[in-house]
């Protein structure tokens, strides 16, 4: 942290605010400036309460410096971490396609969808046992009975599944049917299950909270790696902004950001982000061009008669579409020749 | 909801519209207007799916109408709901001032401060004893013990505690405890978590989101109450914008609006709100004129030892002062002569 | 606009609802629901003020329902306007490419610059004589000696250019030069200067503002529009979130909706909506790949001697890069083969 | 600024940055720390383009420390300002309540509403001749015939008149009549209009635009202030969220930040920040809580026949009772007995 004085500040009032420091356990550094003095914070481990200091006379401003992650930083772990889940591999040179329902309704539904997801060239299933929705009255999922289904279409079709864990209750249950466990939007800062998945031995899909920095983002996904998982991806969703004409605002600067800042892969969520079907196949190209290591796009032969965000699954005609363009856009992003 | 039909759009379009809200099992009410078709769709139980309605031909937006809550809702419910703890009332006439620590970090931290509460005429004492942090190397609360150190708070100065939740396995613990049970602000969609306090005897005092809506804030409480539990207390305490000078935005509109809306009671907590102690006094003051039941502040006698949000913590002197205030003020704000 | 009542408002309130409608000159059409009455207003010109109706007695909630724009909107002018400017026609079939530097500083930098344009395919040349600072102390451009610069610049490579206008005092010597006048996010509702945009013969490229919604957006385009310049070029720049790792969040839903909504041509400014370098290439290959329009992208050949926005200009090499990419995937995205 | 390597940042990296700011023709100052480098930038003047460092080998991030405004802060100025318009001073120890209608509409209706502004205790009066407006199809104001039906009223009242300017061709006419100028929220970062407003002895109210931050709306003041005219007034008047049940959210933390930061007076409009009536005389009253030096308030006697604006705006009698709570308020708020 850096502590800016006012330019008038007193020798005492900078003395004050060096003894308080060191109070706290940290290192001074003062820095004589053209016009004021600034106060460097070292050796600080985690946060330092920047609020702590801001109210001592003479000080102008706080400002914070270093980076509280360790685990998924890019600093302390240069190399591109790639989790491989059966053949599929997240985080190298291919952009992997996730596709599937939203939620599973039944064995005729999900098996048609993941034989069109097969068809189209995705690489892994999506689908939801265990449905969070912001009302008591809207379907909850299958449960256990939805797992099965999953597995059956895992069997006949050959894709490894994702799906999502709601809470601690279910975790044992979804961790030995799922090949990735999702963590949901609204989940990304649900510490307890955060550090459930970090005992897991199954890769972790993190979706980064509907208005999460990057910063708490990466945070949560410390959580995870702080108990010895490492196969951690994660997934940008959308943002909540003051914007209406769609679900959430598609955040892609977070893709290269994410990038540079961590190891770990990062794939992007067009259809929950967008909400809109005619919005979904544009951002899912997008999100390739911006060199994203996957997609995940609701797919759905029925929509009308879907339980759950119908009108933003794709048709598996257009998904099919979609599957070509986006690894075309990738190929061109990463420079290499069609 | 509302479809609202191009202008140019064909009688078959329009057809095509009804036929589809009927599959759906709800009624339609076509709406002739100056210019163009709307269709009210009617009978529906719960949302609408719009997006499915807005990718068909001819259709040009479609605007959802009713709100999906009924349980919270003051038109279900006209009359207040007071929320008892011992002799306090919240919701009723008179202003309740919560105050304490964030984090219980000692016996010796928790007497004095609940003694400086209580002198100052404040009416619950709070303090954390599980604690969510962005950071895994945090600080996270003394757990049991610190639920202990508050029991023995309460004994002695006879403050009746409200105490945070994390997960559901400590739910049982902290309700044997606890008087008010808080769900804090990352839990405010943790589904299970709110199914499982709307099975408690105790009162629940409910965070709104970070980002959550006021609809999406009452929708979640709709879920403690559809398992039994009617005791809800509503805490806003800011939400996330671009602004950066305070840690949240804090949201008053958000007061009348609920009040407006929901029967139930309403407080404000503008040390979370804020991030900053020279920012709590005057946002606590607000918080009394837009006539809320209420108000959560942390105190700390000796801010720069505290284990978390020390900056933010009022000084006991601070908090007596403004215990005066936001109670001449609240009588003002509620139109009584002082 | 649609006027929703509360399930217990009497007769009497829904008639003096009806009866303000009257009042304000337009036609009441009640709705009878499952629940509550609803009570359509028509044959309203521009925009109903929905606060007169909320605080009425019975009323639970107002809701708006048609768009008070009429020129830009599709509905009444289904068929995509192409704007031509010499030999580019932008909003047809080809990606149109916009480069050059954020401020024109000298003739050799101009010159140096749009050399490299040309030579990487770009199609226009922009550049800034009047810079609108968030700082009165940094540098505002050369004015008139400016526009000179890429006067000559344009006789010498042939490209047109794009300069901005920054009030009405500059109008006209901005508009003898350009043949395309931008008008900057700050100016979107400077109504006096879309007036004067619309007296214009010629092209406006309208900045969309920080915090814009599309609707405000596409009213702004009404203003230039009812004055008679139907040449109205959209540029979607990013908008303002709580987002912090890029100076703006790029909200790319807005070209697909604004495709849907308007028949205007859209293009997209990664320069402007992220700041950095490193995040331009790949959200300017997102642009193409939602089928923008067209592209406006920050070059310099020295970024560190730039007066402004040095760190967001590519270097000509990156740019020549990006050409080549951005091309390929707009092909792919709009369905043909490459 | 601070710039901060990487751990692993070579010296030929850190030499390479130092260089770089040397070439910028400012000072380094390196911080060897704890893990990495950092590196301040000292003796710049204005902002440094942080952009064109952070794509510099080895760096991690830039940070900026010091405020680009010099005559509007406090540092500099540490005394408050205080703007004297006849008898009524703003800044000072009296909280000073502005009222009116939001446009002039016609003699009758001005006159009645200064009645009712200067009966209820109000102190200056407010009303717009010249109304920026998001549609083209609205009512835009009456122009010089509304500036001198409020020079009429201010005769008749003795209150001194308030009233917006939209652009630079209506200045003069606007500084004839008014006793304070307004600049509307549109219109924060118009800088020719600033410096205009600059160039004027009468004083000017500016609005923060409605996604500035708090640094961009005291730059847009200084602007004015570096034209030579002192007497500036800030007014909070709500800024855009993801809140869709107000207008805007008030943004009350702004208040003492501002007096914070600057020595300038600060006021509050909650009736554009809210948009609602139910919500203004709250939010009003909060406004007095966090000692803004004063407040904007719409009145209108018939809201029913406003041309704009009438559901947010007061009742005379609403309006009256207001001024007594308010009043009240800041009493207790500044420390004084009632």
């Amino acid at each position: 942290m850096l502590i800016v004085m006012n330019r008038d500040a007193t020798e005492e009032q900078v003395n004050d605010v060096i003894r308080m420091i060191t109070t706290c356990g940290y290192t001074a550094h003062p820095i004589p400036g053209g016009e004021r003095v600034s106060i460097g914070v070292l050796y600080n481990k985690g946060a330092v309460d920047d609020a702590l200091f801001r109210s001592m006379p003479g000080v102008k401003e706080t400002i914070p410096v270093t980076k509280p992650y360790k685990l998924v930083s890019r600093e302390f772990h240069p190399v591109d971490t790639i989790v491989r889940v059966g053949d599929v591999s997240i985080g190298g040179d291919a952009l992997v396609i996730i596709g599937g329902p939203c939620a599973v309704e039944s064995e005729a539904q999900v098996m048609a969808i993941a034989g069109h997801v097969k068809a189209a060239g995705g690489d892994i299933l999506r689908g939801g046992a265990f449905k969070p929705r912001t009302s008591p009255y809207s379907f909850h999922g299958l449960g256990e009975e939805g797992l099965k289904i999953l597995a059956k279409a895992k069997a006949t079709f050959g894709l490894p599944i994702v799906t999502e864990v709601m809470d601690l209750s279910c975790f044992d249950m979804v961790e030995a049917y799922a090949d990735i466990i999702q963590i949901g939007t609204r989940n990304m800062q649900n510490f307890s299950l955060l550090r459930r998945a970090g005992e897991s031995k199954k890769p972790i899909l993190l979706k980064r909270g509907m208005s999460a920095t990057v910063d708490e983002w990466l945070m949560a996904a410390e959580y995870v790696m702080t108990e010895g998982n490492t196969n951690v991806i994660l997934c940008e969703r959308g943002v909540r902004t003051f914007v209406r004409h769609s679900r959430n605002t598609l955040d892609l600067s977070a893709v290269p950001v994410v990038k540079r800042l961590s190891h770990l892969p990062i794939i992007v969520d067009p259809s929950h982000a967008t909400g809109y079907r005619d919005q979904v196949m544009p951002l899912a190209r997008a999100s390739a061009a911006v060199s994203a290591h996957g997609l995940m796009i609701e797919v759905h032969h029925a929509p009308e008669t879907a339980k759950c965000d119908g009108g933003q699954s794709l048709l598996p005609d257009q998904f099919a579409v979609l599957c070509k363009q986006v690894r075309a856009i990738f190929e061109v992003s990463e420079g290499r020749e069609l």
